[in-house]
C-alpha cells in the first residue's frame, strides 16, 4: 500500500539533462555559460565563507533585491529571490492555482511545467504552437480564456524564438496570471527590462528570471521573479522564510553589481552563436534564428537521437529532444548550448565525420 | 480582485523569529549555534568559490549523502537532501498530503506545519499536550487515526523534551506517516540514530535533520530526510531537481566529515545549559530539563511579553511564545537559546536587574 498521493505516484518525475561529473566532456545540453563567472562573486563568497554563517540568512535578501531592482528600474519590493527559478515557478504554482484549475504553456516549451502541474494536482493544457514558432492565436484562444497559470518562456526553448509584447498580451488569461520565463533574456539583442508589468497589464504578469545562464551561476542556485507589490507579497506567503542562502546572496549580490562581466560574455556568446548558426545550416540542418545561448537544429534526413549518440560516444553531450503532440505530429531534434569558440569548432568537426 | 488562491489571501504567513541584520544584539531567540562553523568548512566554500559554478550542481547530492549515510549505518538512497530542513517539511506535505486530508502536529511546538497545511489547502489537527509535555495517548488517538501525515518534533520545542520510541511508535498513524522532526537531536544525551525507520515500523515513518543547528551552518539552509528508500524515491519526484547548490553541497558534505567540532560544541552548549537552567530557577523561574540547545522557562508571577520587552530594550534578543489553546488554555513564556558562556552571562545579569 502506498502512502503518496496518488498524482505523486503516477508521475514519472522531472528528468533534467544529463551532468556527467567527470571534467572531460563537452558539455552542450544543459545551457550551461562556458565561461566562468566573475572574480568579484568569488571574492564574496570567499568573505562569506568566513563570515557568521552559524546564523540565519537575511529572510528578506535586502541587499540582492536592492541590485536588481535598479536594473529594472523598478522599487526592491517588485522583485522575489528564489533557490533557483525553478522554486519560483513552484512558488507560482502554489500561490495562484488550486487543484483542479488549469495551467497551460507554449509548447514545445519547457516540459518541467508540466511537472508543476502534476505534483500540484492540476490538468495541463499544451498550447501547440505554429510550425515555424509563431502562434495561432485563434486557435489558442478557449484554453487561454480558462487558464489560471500560463507560462511562456520569451525567449522560448527549443526554439530560441522571441515574440513581442503585442502577442504576449493576447496570451494573458482574462482571470488568470501570464509568467514570462526570461531565462536566456540577457542573450537577446534588446533585453526586456520588465515592459508588460509596468503597463496596464502589469496586476496579471509575472517574468522569472534565473542567474544560472547569462551569470554563469547554474552552481549557486538563484532566480527571482518581477512583478508588481501585491503579487511579491502574496508570493513571498509561499516560499519557505529562508530559501536563499548566506553563500548564493553574496554571490548573486556581487553578480549583479557585475553586470560588466556578463555582457561581455553574452556578446561572446552571440557572437560564437551566429558562427554556429551558419556552420550547421552548412552541414544540412534547419536552425532557428536563436536570442538565447542555444540553439534549435533538424536534420532533414538524419536521425536525431542517433546524431546524439554517436555525439555522445565521443563525450559531446548535445541535447536530444522528442516532443511527441505538436501540431505535426512528433517533432525531434538537437538543443545545442553555445560553449566557448573551441568547445564548438570540435563539436561541428565531429559532427562532419558522423555527417 | 484577487487572482491567488482563497487559502494563500486568508493565511498570514510564517513569521519567523527576528533577525536584526546590526552584530551587536545578543540573539537568544532562534536557536542558532552561538559557536563558528568548522575551518574544514570555511576551506571547502572557497575551494567552490574558485570551482566550475557555471554548471549545475549533482542533482543526486552523492558526496553529501555518503557521508550521512555513514553516520546513520544506512545505505546512501535513504537520505534526500533539502534547501534546510523547511524545504523538507514542505517537500513531505506534497508527498503525501492531498488538499482535504488531515495533517496534524504536537501542539505546543513548531507552528511553522500549520502554514505549511494552509499552504497545501488541508485541515490541520492540534495535538493537545499535557501540562508536563508528556502525551495522553488515549485523548488524541482519534486524531492521529485520521492523520495522513503527523509531525513531531523530537526533541521538542518549546519544551526541549525528549519522547521515547515507545511512546513515538502509538503516534504513527494507521494509514499515514509520522515524521520525526530531529532539529535538535544532536542535543540530547544519547542522539537516536534511526531506531524506529530501521524496525518494524519503518515504512511509515521519515526523521528529518538540520545542519542549521548542532553544525551552527544556519546560514547555508541545509537538511536531509532519512527514511526507507522507496519513501525517498517518491519525495524525489517532488523536489526541484537542483534543490541544493554547489557551495551549500560543498560546505554540508565538510561539516558531515568534521564529527568532532560539532559534537565539541554540542557538548559545550549542554554545559551552558544546565548552568542556564539552574540560575533561571533560582531567579524563580520554572524551567524544562531540556534535551536542545535553549530551555522553555515560565515565571508564575511576571509577564512574559513584558520580560521579553524588557531584554529587548537591552539588545537582548529572546523569544517569547504565546500559545493560545493548549490543554490549560493560553500558555505563554520564554524560549532561549543557549548562547556562549559570556552570553548567557550578560543576559542573566540583565534579567536581574528586571526580575
Amino acid at each position: 500500500m502506498s502512502l503518496f498521493r496518488p498524482n505523486i505516484d503516477q508521475m514519472q518525475g522531472y528528468v533534467p539533462g544529463e551532468q556527467p561529473q567527470e571534467k572531460d566532456w563537452i558539455k552542450l545540453n544543459t545551457n550551461e555559460n562556458p565561461y566562468s563567472h566573475s572574480p568579484r562573486v568569488a571574492e564574496a563568497i570567499e568573505k562569506a565563507a568566513r563570515s557568521r554563517l552559524n546564523v540565519y540568512p537575511d529572510p528578506l535578501v535586502k541587499s540582492f533585491r536592492e541590485e536588481a531592482s535598479k536594473l529594472f528600474n523598478v522599487d526592491p519590493d517588485w522583485i522575489l529571490p528564489a533557490n533557483g527559478s525553478d522554486e519560483n515557478l513552484t512558488i507560482l504554482v502554489r500561490s495562484f492555482v488550486d487543484p483542479g484549475e488549469v495551467i497551460s504553456y507554449a509548447y514545445p516549451s519547457y516540459v518541467l511545467y508540466e511537472s508543476l502541474a502534476e505534483i500540484q494536482g492540476c490538468p495541463c493544457e499544451r498550447l501547440l504552437l505554429n510550425e515555424d514558432w509563431s502562434w495561432d492565436l485563434d486557435r489558442v484562444q478557449p484554453q487561454v480564456d480558462k487558464s489560471k497559470l500560463l507560462f511562456v518562456p520569451n525567449p522560448n526553448s527549443p526554439s530560441g524564438t522571441l515574440w513581442d509584447d503585442e502577442t504576449l498580451i493576447k496570451l494573458i488569461p482574462p482571470k488568470g496570471i501570464l509568467v514570462l520565463d526570461q531565462a536566456y533574456g540577457d542573450f537577446c539583442d534588446s533585453p526586456d527590462k520588465g515592459s508588460l508589468i509596468k503597463g496596464e497589464h502589469g496586476a496579471q504578469v509575472v517574468i522569472t528570471r534565473t542567474l544560472s545562464k547569462s551569470y554563469s551561476l547554474a552552481g549557486i542556485r538563484f532566480g527571482f521573479s518581477i512583478a508588481q507589490p501585491d503579487l511579491i507579497a502574496g508570493m513571498r506567503k509561499v516560499k519557505d522564510s529562508y530559501n536563499c542562502n548566506t553563500l548564493s546572496i553574496a554571490a548573486a549580490t556581487a553578480a549583479m553589481q557585475d553586470q560588466e562581466w556578463m555582457q561581455k560574455n553574452a556578446r561572446r556568446i552571440q557572437v560564437t552563436r551566429e558562427r554556429l548558426t551558419l556552420a550547421l545550416r552548412l552541414l544540412g540542418f534547419d536552425v532557428q534564428d536563436s536570442q538565447t545561448n542555444f540553439v534549435w537544429a533538424t536534420h532533414p534526413k538524419r536521425d536525431h537521437e542517433q546524431l546524439y549518440q554517436e555525439l555522445k560516444a565521443r563525450r559531446i553531450l548535445v541535447r536530444f529532444m522528442k516532443f511527441p503532440d505538436t501540431i505535426n505530429g512528433l517533432l525531434t531534434g538537437l538543443r545545442i548550448t553555445v560553449g566557448t569558440d573551441t568547445e564548438i569548432d570540435t563539436f561541428l568537426e565531429k559532427l562532419k565525420e558522423i555527417i
